[in-house]
Order: C-alpha cells, then structure tokens, then sequence
C-alpha cells in the first residue's frame, strides 16, 4: 500500500477493540517515529508510556473524560525533553542553556514531528490513533501525574490501538480545497468571495447544518468561535498553559 | 514498500537534482498531508510555496545561506494561520478570539502534524526533504518576505526536490536508544550511569570524535552548548521569537 494511499484515506480513530498492543510492535513503531527530522540531532523529546488502567482513569478527566483514554490499549504522551540533554551537559563539563523559549519551540517542533511519524507508521500497520488537544490544556496536571522534572513538558497525547468496526464506517471527515490553505509565493489575503468559495462546501454539509442547529446559533462559524473555541477560554486555558511552561523553567 | 521500512531507512537530503517537482504531484502530496489530524478541523494552517529563483535568494540569508534553499526547487514554508478562520468568522456573525497564547499552541501542533506528513508522502514518492530550524530564529524577516498578515506566523521551511546521488551515501545519522527516550507510566529521571549508557555510543562515533576535535573542545556536549545552541544564541533567538509572536498578535 502506498503512503500517500494512507494519508488519504486515513480517519481519526476513538474506539478500539480488546486486543493488546505488542510490545514489541510499539516498541519498533517509536523506532520508526524516532528515524524523523529533528534539530541538531538532539531529540529533545520523551515519550510517556500509559498503559495501567488505574492510571488511565486517573488521567481521563484531564482529557476531559474522552472516552478513548481509558479504552484504548495504549496512551502515549509526547513531551519537549531538554532535561536529558541537561543533565548530560552538565555531567560533560558544558554549560546548558535550554532553559528558553526558542528551544522549547524547536523542542515542541520535534516533538510532535516525532509524534506523527508515530502515527503514519502505526496506521500503515492497521492501527488507529487519535490525538487529544486537551493536553496543553491541562499540562499542569498531566506533568504531576507522569512525574515530569523541570524542562520536560506535555505537548501531545496520541491514543493508539486496533480499530472497532464502528470506527471506520462513515463518509470521511471534510477538508477546506487547497485554494484555502496553499499560497504561491506570497500570502493572498482573503477576499469575502473567496472566503465563501472556501468554506461555502463545509457549511453545506448536512451534520454541519445539523451541528449549528443543535447549538441553536445562524452560522456554522458561531459554534467554532462561541461555544467550541470561545475567546474566554482561549485566554484561561493561555494562562494555565503559560503558567506550566513557567513552572517548567522555560519562561524567564 | 512499508512505511516503517521507509521510515527505517530515510535520510535527510540536503542535495538535489536538477529535475523541477511536478505541480501535480506537489498538489496531491500536499492533499495527503491536509488528511492528517488537526484541532477541530479547522486547519489553522497554511502553506506557502517558493519555486521564483529571485525570492529563494533573498531567502536565503534567512536561513543562514544553507545551500538547499537556493538549491531546491521548491522551498515550501509552513505557517500557523489564525487570520482565514477570524475572516471567516467576522463575515459570519461570529466573535473569533484566536489571538491567544493557547491558539497559537494548538495551531503550532497542527501545522507540524501536516508538514511531517507531508514529508512522509513526498520520501515515499522518492523525493527527499530537509527541515530549516532557521525558520524561528528569523521569522520576522520571513513574515516580510512572504508579506504574512497579523495571525499568521511561520514555523518551519522544509525544502523538497529529488536526491542527488551524494545525498544518498553514507551511513544513516545516529540516534539514542530507546531508554533514552520512552519512559513507563512515568518519567524515570536519569541517573549518571544511564546517562554514560545512553550517550555513550554517540560519543565513540569516529565523525562526533572529530567533531570534537575540530572545535577544540574536549567533550561533545561542549560542542553543543557552547558553539551549537548557546544559552546567549537560545535567548538571542527566544527575543526574536517573542517579538514575532507579539507583532502577529498572539501575545497580549
């Protein structure tokens, strides 16, 4: 099967059937995620392995109880590691300086190349996966659970296991056309003509007209900016996720 | 041929060929990359794409003079876009609040998520990629350049052509052990001795041995953070960042 094949058809996966994860396929599916890009070869990243149950509800609520925590096989969570290369420095006789915004952004860059690579090479293995968002949402009780030190945060959570049937039946999730998303040469501004030419398709979508009228709102654009990702809570979850990076030692 | 396999066994490529890259392949692979995950499905990304031979030159300083850019023939630049969502949005009755800390987060993760799969498409098609970290470290200039409004900032530039024949040779990077990187249920601080094991084959490779020689240092950690990724260089480049970040207007 070729890899573009998969991209393409590929869905997002939040129900899993009882079967185990191989150790040794996780094992060599990190192996693969690992052969990725990263900066100065540093791999300024770590990988936090769930697969105790009692752990898994531990850390459901801070993914605010998405199913797929505790039943998925597998939890993984990806974090920008700069306390490994730390301590190595600082056993070597060099001077670490790490402790700053721009390495914990070219930390954050690898970690989630990393991290999909992850998932393209577990799906070409008939696995599915999911990514939970809410991970920066609630680094600060993520980093106590999993015992993160200093200069180690949370980034990503990726779920991973082997698809029920009924996760895979269904027309395909939509995407914007390229027009929306790739620019040549410069950034062209959006007209009002083109935003409607853009997004016109995805606001005809049946579950999308059924999505804005369930939320009782006139245009699709109101749920995503009033109810699924409000100003408010954009700025509460800026300052909790601030305040981590903060503890973590990668602000000032 | 499997993905892992590719995965296994990809390299980076610096060098490339004369052979211009298809339109219509670019297109399909970049659709394939669009499939991959993202937060809400709101693609908060976009792409800008160079092929003109003027404006790869006046890139190029940019990222420090690194030969691929100009080499290339497409340089493809990836950005977080928060400014198509809040048009659409204002031209929908809506009251878009994505000039947040938290947004750009998400939107970071998104737009990596869709560049390393696009890397993966494009190395499956027998293309060869290389990353530029140089795309933090100058992306005010970067935001002139490719005249980016406010809520759009670049993250990462990846160049893709096909491999010159010297690209391929040679053995593979090097990378760390497993223990060096996953952890069970919970991160396991690193004691001295895993800190000897887990380097240790890094540091007896003949090309770091000169390496360190070369830059008259005594360890390799010592090349790193005191040439490589200085604390000086690493708070230089966090000012830079901070200032890009407040300019496109997702700080304050």
């Amino acid at each position: 099967m070729e890899t573009s094949f998969t991209l393409k058809t590929r869905r997002t996966v939040r129900a899993y059937t009882d079967k185990a994860l191989d150790q040794a396929l996780l094992d060599d599916l990190l192996e693969s995620a690992f052969r990725a890009s990263n900066t100065g070869n540093m791999q300024a990243y770590a990988v936090i392995v769930t697969r105790d149950q009692a752990r898994k509800e531990a850390m459901a609520p801070m993914h605010f109880n998405q199913p797929q925590v505790k039943q998925a096989p597998v939890v993984l969570t990806f974090c920008v590691d700069f306390n490994r290369i730390t301590r190595w420095c600082e056993q070597r006789q060099a001077e670490p300086g790490f402790d700053t915004v721009q390495s914990f952004t070219y930390g954050a860059i690898d970690t989630i190349i990393a991290a999909q690579a992850f998932c393209t090479a577990a799906e070409d293995k008939g696995l599915g996966i999911c990514y939970l968002g809410t991970t920066t949402y609630n680094a600060g009780p993520l980093c106590e659970l999993l015992e993160l030190p200093p200069l180690v945060v949370p980034l990503t959570t990726i779920t991973v296991g082997y698809p029920a049937e009924t996760a895979m039946s269904g027309p395909l999730s939509d995407r914007l056309p390229m027009e929306a998303v790739v620019h040549e040469e410069v950034y062209h501004d959006f007209t009002p003509e083109v935003i409607d030419r853009v997004y016109g398709p995805k606001e005809a979508l049946p579950e999308n007209q059924q999505f804005v009228t369930i939320n009782q709102r006139s245009t699709l654009a109101q749920v995503y900016a009033g109810i699924r990702y409000t100003k408010a809570d954009n700025q509460r979850f800026s300052q909790a996720w601030i305040e981590v990076l903060r503890k973590q030692g990668y602000l000032d």
